[in-house]
Parts: structure tokens; sequence; C-alpha cells
């Protein structure tokens, strides 16, 4: 059943998240649409705008995981350090890429593009360009690693065109009750119920007023079982307890 | 001037941020309060509710910076696995706390605190607990190490009890000139200012219909001078070009 898990990290690259300036919208964006894809998001770094430290985690999370997702730096200025740092990680020339550099020059018309707008063409040697009908800035994809826009309107566009490239997952089934109950009342109940099915992940999340129960797995039969199980227990304690099953 | 540079990590630790299901909100407001303490946020993680995982950041986090805050976990059920993860981490035993389970007690009943609820209370055998005006729920702080709630409205209140616990860095000031240019025109001489001044962190963040200019470091005169020449310059580009200095 483990067989076709396709695992993912994504790894956000910006001072202006680390200092506050900026709330990351791309994070989120990027988990909804993976689960949809069947990819197993293991883990995200919001790391600085700084060379050895996006040397290092590239390096680090690409041997690990099937995918890795960039966010941030491949604009124009000199805080624009990601292409230079990705080709680094994989021991690659900086080249200009012809295909950019075209796109760059239909967006800006030629005789606008200087010397800051063109360094945007410069990626490394092996990269292949992603389609960003947004703006002109290139995107690349470079072995298992997707190198995007932060801006989220232009990552979103970006990533839309990396779907293609993706291997997909088995469908990842996710069901959930919400309850009136404080979870510490059902919490034994639940953690039996984890335990006779280790291949579900149930996670238990409290809120103002009840507690929300998600089961999320591959296998959606074995979801209906646990949760099954789960109902009969909570009707147990109160019939009335099941504000909401989706 | 780098003598005093504090520095921290977030550790977000929840398969709910993972899923896509919860949209985090604790990074920005960790973020944002650690630039008013002169703390600088090197780097957030955001990792699934596994034991492996939580006890390999933490350990690889907490060697690298001053202070490392986490967020999740550490609740009644199954899936909270943060404290236990924690002990391990600092290679002590999980014990009760009575102090924690005194506020247990006094929180539910003490009729009411059952196995599920009375779990929350063992901690790192070192804990000590962070005051939580909010829930009972016990978060604490073992060495450099400050482990929370994943609920914002909790979180917030148990960072507040964090803070006089911490040392303050200098004060980093922060100054932002907004444009109606787009960065690309600006670039080379935002260039030659960064190189002039490399105590000073300049951030070029483009947004529909202009770029916004950030100036941060702990020297304010610096950062006035730099932001004059920035300014000077953007004069003799556009007059009209500056639509907010703050």
């Amino acid at each position: 059943m483990n067989n076709k898990k396709i695992t993912a990290a994504i790894i956000i690259i910006g001072d202006e998240i680390l200092s506050g300036r900026t709330i990351d919208q791309n994070i989120n964006f990027t988990a909804c649409e993976l689960i949809e894809l069947g990819i197993i998001l293991k883990e995200v770094r919001v790391i600085g705008d700084n060379e050895k430290e996006i040397i290092t985690t590239v390096n680090d999370l690409r041997q690990k995981y099937d995918y890795i997702f960039t966010s941030g730096g491949i604009g124009p200025t000199h805080d624009d350090i990601t292409a230079n740092s990705i080709a680094k990680a994989f021991n690659q020339k900086l080249e200009l890429n012809l295909q950019a550099q075209e796109i760059l020059f239909k967006h800006y018309g030629k005789e606008n593009v200087n010397a800051a707008r063109l360094k945007m063409a410069y990626l490394p040697k092996n990269a292949k360009l992603l389609n960003n009908p947004i703006s002109s800035a290139p995107g690349f994809n470079i072995e298992n690693v997707f190198v995007m826009a932060g801006i989220p309107k232009i990552y979103k566009a970006m990533f839309e065109s990396c779907k293609s490239l993706l291997n997909n997952g088995e469908k990842i089934f996710s069901h959930e009750i919400i309850i009136n109950l404080t979870e510490s009342i059902i919490a034994l109940d639940l953690t039996k119920i984890q335990d006779q099915y280790p291949n579900i992940s149930i996670g238990s999340y409290p809120f103002d007023g009840g507690t929300s129960l998600v089961f999320r797995s591959i296998d959606l039969q074995k979801i209906n079982e646990a949760i099954k199980k789960m109902i009969d227990k909570i009707y147990t304690i109160n019939p009335q307890a099941i504000i909401n099953f989706k």
C-alpha cells in the first residue's frame, strides 16, 4: 500500500517572511494542491536570502523527497539570488537561457531589457523553463526541484505549469467528524482506533466549543470502518455530540 | 557591531499544516514579535507529528540558534507527541510535573482530570512551565527551547510569558521607501548601495504598480545615509516616483 507514496517539501526563500514584513501565502496553497495530486507534503522550510542556506537546504531536501518546490528570489534585484544558488547546489554553471531572454525581449521590448532584467534569464545550465503567463520572470525546473516566484499570483501560475511534470500519487481521502465535545473526552477511544488502523492518519484539532477529528488515508474503506467505530463511540457518550460530518 | 546578534528559529509541528487543513498563523506573529525584541529569526521549519522528525529538528536547530520556539502537539490526544519527543531530544525522562497537574486539577476539577488530560502534565524532567492564562495546557521551557500550543490564541498567550525569559538583542530599525517604478529600473543602483552598506539588509519587493524597498539594520545612522542616497537616485529618475516613505 505504501509503494506509491510520493513525497515533497517546500522551501520558502525570503528575508521578508522571516522579518514578519510579509505573510506567506504559498505554503497553504501548495499543501492543498499537493493533497489533490496525492503527493504527501513532508516538510516546509523558510530560510533567508542567503546563498549558503539555500544551497544546503536544497541539497539536503532534494535527496530526501521526490519533489522540492521553492518560492522567492528569482527577480532582478541584488537580493534575488535563488537561481545562482540553485546552480551551485547542482554544481552547474549559470548560463544565459536564450528562451528566457526571448520571453523578456517580448515582454518588455528588447530596448527595455537592461542588465538587471537580463539577469533573470541566467539560469542553471540544465534548467527547463516553467510557463509563466502572468509576468516574464523565469521560473524553472531542474531535476526534481521546481523554482518559482514568491509573489503568490505568479507562484500559483507557475505551480499550475508544474503539474504536468509531476507524477501523481494515489488519491488521499479525507473525512472529518466535528463534535461539540472537548478532545480529552474522546482521546482514549481515539487512541484505540488509531492503534487499530495504523495506516490511517487521525488528527484531533480542538476549537472553541468542540473538536474536529480528521481521518486521512489512501484506503477509503478503512477510513469508513474507523469512522463508523468512532461515531458509534461518540453516540454512547452523547447522541447530540456530532455537529457536522463531511 | 555583530556581537549582540541573538538568533532564533521556529518549529511548527502539525500534520494539519502540511495537509493544508489549517493555515498557520504563528509564523508571522512570532516573526513580528522577535523583530521588536531585536532577535533575528533565521529559519522556520514545518514538520509533521512524527517523533523522529521532531527529535532531529529540535536537536539540529537548538545547537544553531539562541532560541527555538515550537508550536503544536501538546494536547491530550494520541497525535500530541511533542512533549515526549522533546524529552527524548534532551535525553530526559518524561515525568509527572506536579505544578502542571495542580493547574489541570484547578481548571477542570480534580474528578474531571482523566488519563488523557493528565497526559498533558507529563513533561521533560527539567521543564519549567510557561504561564498560560487561556487554557490549562502546559507549555514549557527547557534550556533554549520554548514549547507552546498550536492554537494561535494560546500560542500568543504563552509567547507573552516567554518574553521575560529572553535576552533581547539590539533594536533592529527598519525603513521603507515605496515607489511607483518596477524594481528592474532601480536594481543596479540598489546593488551599488547594498555593496556600500554591507551591514544593512536591503530588500526589494515588487507589487502591482511599484516596488517596496526595505532597509533594515541596528545602525539607524547608516540606514538614513543609505536611504538618502537611494532617494537622491530615485529623484534623478523621476521626481514623482516616491509614493510613500515610512
